[in-house]
């Protein structure tokens, strides 16, 4: 099953994506982050029979618009941990995006004037669907609700000013999260090996496979659970494959203009235009 | 003027501290961050004539339930940077802990089973009254709503396991904020030389003076609001003076009953015991 969360005039609400009939079907909830609240809510969700939109005309909102928590996992994939000439890691490095540095599948990007160095990351996006709290890695995947894209946009001038990458993570709107949540029972989902890629302009700059991953999906949600509860639209940003453009010679940065479309195999993709703010 | 977040039954209300009586005045909120996203929350508060509580009676919320951010400025005391031998900044150092690191200021607070070094970090916290984006250093003081007492407590075998910060940083419940709000037209307060203290048992462990920052609050919102859009509620921990328990030697940390007591002159304190986890 898929699920959005679509733009509505002013509001936005929950919807079941039917891709064989090229539709959304409302669920009655505001979002996906609401709907996840609710511990039925793939019942919910699979029974709902609201308003159909084409898909075609629907506006993707960030795909949980205001979660709890957005963790992200650093030096996660064994190739772009090489690329820096950085140790394997014994335990995640993890670091936190505030809620507002989401935005939609489709959503335009600024390139904000106080940054000349924003670079790109593709990601396996966790979504959680069921609270966990200190749950070892063979309970670990019951708190799993499923998975998304996640490009985890990075101003490298601002993530190295200090040791803390968080104000170069965590730019307004500038992090795509979307389109669908794809449930973990969907026949497409194998979280152990699935591609991931990034794309400028229909040129291929990153790939990988999340079989390259030092920490899986089931030790990533136990460990960040040792610390903290983690609840129904926390979203886990589980680290990007080499090929980001600051770790290449030579660096490589978006440009006004530029697209970026983000895939993993089996989560379609977000595709977001670069535009460079005026001065 | 002094507002709080009180616990009532299951629910929590926004109120206004009236010392000189003692009471505690209920205000038409559920709590200080849903009043402060009214943009005359100044003038209701001021206003709010409901149900009296005795101070004696009251049980403080997170002063701040829910903000939308929880901003951390990491090395902001000369004398702090001094005694890890780190270099000044040229900027402020950065990261982040979840809404749900908070803890009330007078709540009990867990010494978890999983860290064995649980320190202290006095704190001048910065609570955000109206919108701020890409504000100067002369227009930022207008977005503060006023100030508040934290303690950025820390699991600092986990601080350091990674080069980032953040899964040391928010612990459940272990960040106490609070009593109040102290408004900024309030005549105790003035930001530039605030004395901070921390005691364990009736022992003072850090002393210092908000004149010792790097950055001052007005450069903090400012710098913040160059790549996020500061909200009502957000808050600001604005960096620890010396004293911390790790690094002095012999190295220090809180243990089983231990009552730890952070205060900034003005702003009253908190007052939270720590109870050791059963294995």
């Amino acid at each position: 099953m898929k699920l959005a969360t679509l733009r509505t005039g002013t509001s936005t609400t929950a919807a079941r994506i039917e891709e064989a009939d090229g539709e959304a079907v409302e669920v009655s909830a505001a979002d996906v982050g609401v709907l996840l609240a609710q511990s039925d809510w793939h019942q919910i969700a699979a029974a709902a029979a609201g308003t159909r939109h084409s898909l075609d005309q629907v506006d993707y909102a960030p795909l949980v618009p205001k979660p709890g928590k957005v963790v992200c996992v650093g030096q996660n994939y064994r190739a772009h941990i090489e690329e820096q000439g950085a140790a394997m890691p014994q335990f995640p490095t993890l670091f936190a995006k505030y809620t507002s540095a989401l935005t939609g599948a489709r959503d335009e990007v600024v390139l904000p004037a106080v940054s000349d160095a924003v670079d790109w990351e593709v990601e396996l996006a966790v979504i959680i669907g069921w609270p966990a709290y200190r749950v070892g890695e063979d309970e670990a995947m019951k708190a799993v609700a499923g998975y998304a894209v996640l490009n985890d946009v990075s101003m490298r001038d601002w993530q190295f000013r200090t040791s803390q990458f968080l104000q170069g993570k965590t730019f307004d709107k500038a992090t795509a999260l979307g389109p669908w949540l794809v449930t973990r029972d969907d026949s497409d989902v194998d979280e152990s090996g699935m591609d991931l890629s990034c794309e400028i302009n229909g040129e291929v700059v990153q790939r990988g496979n999340t079989s390259n991953m030092v920490f899986g999906v089931a030790q990533i949600v136990s460990y960040i659970s040792q610390f903290t509860t983690l609840r129904p639209g926390d979203v886990i940003a589980t680290g990007t494959p080499g090929g980001s453009g600051h770790f290449i010679e030579p660096k490589r940065y978006l440009k006004d203009g530029d697209l970026l479309v983000t895939k993993v195999a089996g989560l379609g993709e977000c595709r977001n235009l670069f535009r460079r703010e005026s001065p």
